[in-house]
């Protein structure tokens, strides 16, 4: 199950793709149609809400697909971020594969580099876009754009204090977020906040895919190019603190809810390792994409 | 005006404080008396999103404010944080004060400890409780809980791209915000989420002050007592970067929308100053105040 936020006559409303990727099926049409009621509500967040139950249903109308049922071509709607508008800021994890913090460190010191507990920082609810849409480039503020490909992971339900043998328990599915960084802020400011945070340095989705259909979200290849140029590519695999790691120590002190998401960090390859850096400019295209999950393409400002 | 969200009867509500502050009238139920309808809404969020024409609408309440105005003994209610569910993370600052930043720093060194811009972090809405909540003690995770006493900036209007000249057109108001900071988590994580994100780690309030009753925000007392004993004793007028360039710096990238927080950091006098470290045990009660705007209680889970 792909889940997706899209809009339609200018209306945003949540579906699923079709098996073959070419439709959305619209939930609330969809449901009407199988089962004679609506329940499934309007937002991702509410849907997220309403947990395993919600699950159920849209596993049930997809078991009824037929060709009676409500469905429009992707070409006809414009997908936006899975979920848009998040209720606290995103929590991102900081050098999380090896090669990436050595890179980023400037140093093949890894004992040095590899942080000894999870990094984590902060992306606000008003950087999230979806897919397609342009990344601001800030140019008042910085030229030292950077691009970064993460696997972002969505909770299911309330965690607190989650032991890392019941972390997948809370997931809800997973999702592609591009850690967008603006490299001069987040150094000079030292906390994080300024160089992640700028208004729409999060294009996030194309969809949520249900956990169900990733077995394994630590054996997924994970890859971003630049104008068709490959910079990064990486597999799940190789992140130094693993989902439920992350799950288990943020929830040691913070109580993650339904919608929540956890950005797990970006592999090496960014912008900022290249010597000199690769920084991103106008008009450049970046294509992040994550086995079993999808393709999000977003665009620099000119 | 002081406004309050508070809790009777199991409801919670939005409120102004009587001006002998031993009443809070309740603005749906003042409104309908004294106007005949109710245009007011329920929240603290959605009034600030109606802006000016709500803070005329409660002036004219308190004009006509006479015997028969509906009102609560403040001993009758529960006052809550008046914000009790920011729609984003509380954005902090770090080392706003040059004392402050030398005890936390270990240094005599203002040209090293000072930040050269604001230091930026945040606080997740899970954060937050109201004067006299309990305060966890999170005793699986941290031995060094901390106090910090500051003075919280409301914003009223959405901000982008400010610049200082009107930052103070789209301030609503003031409170008062309890740093609650765990220094071991703060100190291993490197950047500060963990360290100034668990759960109640936000005490909030008791009230949101509008801006016409402070004139001037960078000239009040600011304390911290715990257990009665002094410990932080400062003024506003001693911030580094005084609330119009916080304004600034934040909305150059990052949209400022009303209910946003802009915790402005703390004075000299905090725990982990002293030699050796004062932290806070079970049972310490934290009393804050802020010239003007009140007084924020809370107590150490025992």
């Amino acid at each position: 199950m792909h889940f997706v936020t899209f809009e339609v006559n200018g209306k945003a409303e949540i579906g699923v793709l079709s098996p073959d990727k070419e439709f959305v099926i619209p939930l609330q049409a969809a449901e009407q149609l199988t089962c004679g009621s609506t329940t499934l509500p309007g937002t991702m967040l509410e849907l997220l809400d309403q947990g395993d139950a919600a699950v159920a249903i849209v596993q049930k109308i997809i078991a009824k697909l037929d060709a009676s049922c409500p469905k429009l071509a992707l070409a006809e709607v414009r997908i936006l971020a899975p979920i848009p508008r998040p209720r606290k800021n995103i929590f991102c994890i900081g050098k999380n594969y090896v090669e990436h913090a050595l890179e980023f460190e400037k140093t093949k010191d890894a004992s040095v580099a590899v942080p000894k507990v999870p990094v984590i920082f902060s992306k606000p609810p008003t950087c999230v876009v979806g897919t397609g849409a342009i990344v601001k480039n800030h140019s008042h503020m910085t030229s030292q754009i950077d691009y970064e490909v993460e696997l972002a992971v969505v909770i299911g339900k309330k965690a607190s204090r989650v032991a890392k043998e019941e972390a997948y328990d809370y997931v809800f599915g997973y999702t592609i977020m591009n850690d967008v960084s603006a490299r001069d802020l987040q150094k000079a400011h030292s906390q994080w906040i300024m160089g992640k945070g700028p208004d729409t340095f999060a294009p996030l989705g194309p969809s949520i895919v249900h956990k169900s259909a990733i077995p394994n979200p630590h054996d997924l290849f994970i890859k971003c190019a630049i104008n068709g140029e490959l910079r990064q590519n990486g597999n799940t695999k190789d992140m130094v603190f693993d989902i439920p790691t992350l799950i288990a120590t943020l929830s040691s002190v913070v109580t993650l809810e339904p919608g929540d998401i956890i950005a797990t960090g970006t592999p090496a390859g960014v912008g900022v390792g290249f010597n000199p850096p690769k920084f991103l400019n106008p008009g450049d295209e970046m294509r992040l994409e994550i086995e079993n999950i999808g393709v999000l393409v977003n665009t620099i400002e000119k």
